[in-house]
């Protein structure tokens, strides 16, 4: 055992290489970085860097147009949504949903909230400031979690919107399938699965994801919106946050998040290099088979507590059936070059956040730990 | 006058130096361009880079406090202030002050606005969603454009607080003194002004200031508040909006804006080591005399509106007297390597924007080429 430990803490990977699990921000792509600074930082022949040009200026509406359009070919955006690159978080979308959404005047007061987990709760607690929410589903609260079952959802009377966490970042579990809401709008924070995998638009009023995750930088989420919503008075929506007004300015009506939509056109124009999303969900789809196989192949020895249809494939949620091996396991992970691979303080246990940048290798060099880590402890 | 003319349009700067006097975003120091490609985008011995870090991490943390830390010190912030850097710009702000500061329940409904040109007016249009607000102060509307009188303004009862633009971006105006309100709290939007010369905190309940001016990179605002007013409910405004929600999780209730942040400390770091906030208003006196006695001194060629003792020192708003000559000096100023001084749309005319990034050359680049324009224009 005393031989093992020592060999579990000097585990170092040989390439010297440090695998950064987190949850968001997370891994860029190292081609991203690469570029990164120089697409900022150096000044142009206008004497000025990225950062430091005006957005009202021909140069950034060009920056900002060609963001759009790559966003627009990687996902199929059909022509009846507006893309916006908006300023914050998906926390600040909690409010800006309802804010934009909720009609008083037409009849629209009410809000339905599929609860899946963590963020669909905080989701629905901020709605609850500026619409009447009503819980459609909840997720299984028994040993295994899941997504909330989808189909028969009864939505309330009024229903300006429903809402659903694509992807539970802190819970590790996904939707399977997209819920039919009929003529409801289905909004969707996608903001943990967004861009690992295609997305058929089309069946959503309106997707937003936070861009720490896929994306990249973080201080700007992206919102996708159906024209039809944007007709909604949102009345109680402060200018920047209001959808339609800053559609009508192409995102523009104060200053964007510019730096971040750079260093995102960077990471659209890695993914269709990269294949495009087909590609990413490809690999993305062998990064986890291969983590929860080493969790379930684990004799119980490692566990995933979501079941398997509903697993989210890029935030793997496992622990340790002895939790108090946890910090341990912590401990000579980051020994062996893995790091931020400690489970959100909700939930306990261990996560390993698959993002796209995150390339099979990491997860190879998890797995390979893990085994060794079990080797040793089991 | 043709040869004149040739000499206008070929006069290149001989260094091949392109000054950039957008009012926002805007030029950065030499030294802290150099430095952000590295602090943001070099992975470190941790395996990541500053974008790629986990916002509740150790070494992010260290940095928001390192930010905070060397802005208190900068100005001086008295201990019963919180720094707060949050998402978006200083247009947030115009609905998050009256969100947090109007207290219903305890009979504070109304809002006090000073007019002093366009920024004021758009913060008061946000601010009437969410209080009753009264414009206890206008600028002049005659020849010459000042900021509203300082002193005998009749606040309304029930005064949540009053709130004025320090310095007008657009119209090129700031208060020669800040007024006293006695026990309603004075809020000001510092943003163009902000870190130009010292400030006395004291004086304000609140003071905010988006950062693409003198702090550097978009997306991110400064917000100084002073303790009691954290004790407001602020029952309207959104948790990532709520000042106390903020303060109470160190500005980390949501993913705060870190690559804005980062380089702000970068920033804040080169004003400590060009001598302080002193050091910085000197020099900035010294660029605004050196334009605007070219512009006094020009008999009448150029003018410009302001009357001297509320002239901004940060942003020169100056006018061609033959305002068809307006066109042709954008263009040989640009070939002179002198961009981004048309003025804003709101009062057309020239603006050039001396934040504290740019050099004392770059004004006498300016303050030549104008008399070189006047001696074949006039």
């Amino acid at each position: 055992m005393a031989a093992c430990w020592r060999d579990e803490m000097t585990m170092l990977s040989s390439s010297g290489t440090v695998w950064n699990f987190a949850a968001g921000p997370a891994r860029l792509p190292d081609a991203v970085l690469a570029r990164a600074g120089d697409a900022l930082f150096r000044r142009g022949a206008d004497g000025a860097a990225a950062i430091e040009r005006p957005f009202t200026g021909k140069t950034v509406r060009a920056v900002l147009e060609s963001a759009r359009e790559r966003l627009i070919a990687l996902l199929g955006i059909p022509a009846n949504y507006r893309v916006l690159f908006l300023a914050g978080g998906a926390m600040h979308q909690f409010s800006a949903v309802p804010m934009n959404l909720v009609d008083a005047d037409s009849g629209l007061r009410t809000a339905a909230y599929a609860d899946s987990g963590y963020w669909s709760r905080r989701a629905m607690q901020e709605a609850a400031r500026f619409a009447e929410v009503s819980v459609v589903a909840r997720h299984n609260e028994g040993e295994a979690v899941a997504a909330p079952i989808v189909g028969n959802w009864r939505l309330p009377p009024g229903c300006a919107y429903c809402h659903i966490t694509a992807n539970e970042t802190v819970d590790g579990l996904a939707y399977p399938a997209w819920p039919d809401t009929g003529e409801v709008p289905l909004v969707a924070d996608a903001t943990s699965c967004f861009l690992a995998a295609p997305l058929d638009v089309s069946r959503f009023g309106l997707v937003y994801a936070s861009a720490q995750k896929n994306i990249g930088p973080s201080g700007m989420t992206v919102v996708i919106v159906r024209d039809d919503l944007l007709q909604r008075p949102a009345r109680s929506a402060p200018s920047p946050v209001c959808y339609r007004l800053q559609a009508e300015q192409d995102g523009c009506l104060n200053t964007p998040p510019v730096m971040a939509i750079e260093i995102a056109t960077l990471v659209f124009q890695w993914i269709a290099e990269s294949g495009g999303l087909s590609a990413m969900a490809e690999v993305n789809r062998r990064k986890a088979d291969l983590l929860y196989r080493a969790i379930d192949h684990s004799d119980g020895f490692y566990t995933a507590p979501v079941i398997p249809a509903y697993r989210s494939i890029t935030n793997v949620r496992f622990h340790l059936a002895d939790d108090s091996l946890t910090e341990r396991f912590l401990i000579a992970a980051e020994k062996a070059g893995l790091v931020n691979l400690r489970g959100h303080r909700h939930v306990g246990g261990l996560r390993a956040s698959l993002y796209n940048a995150m390339p099979l290798a990491g997860v190879t060099a998890l797995v390979d730990f893990m085994n060794e880590f079990m080797r040793c402890n089991g």
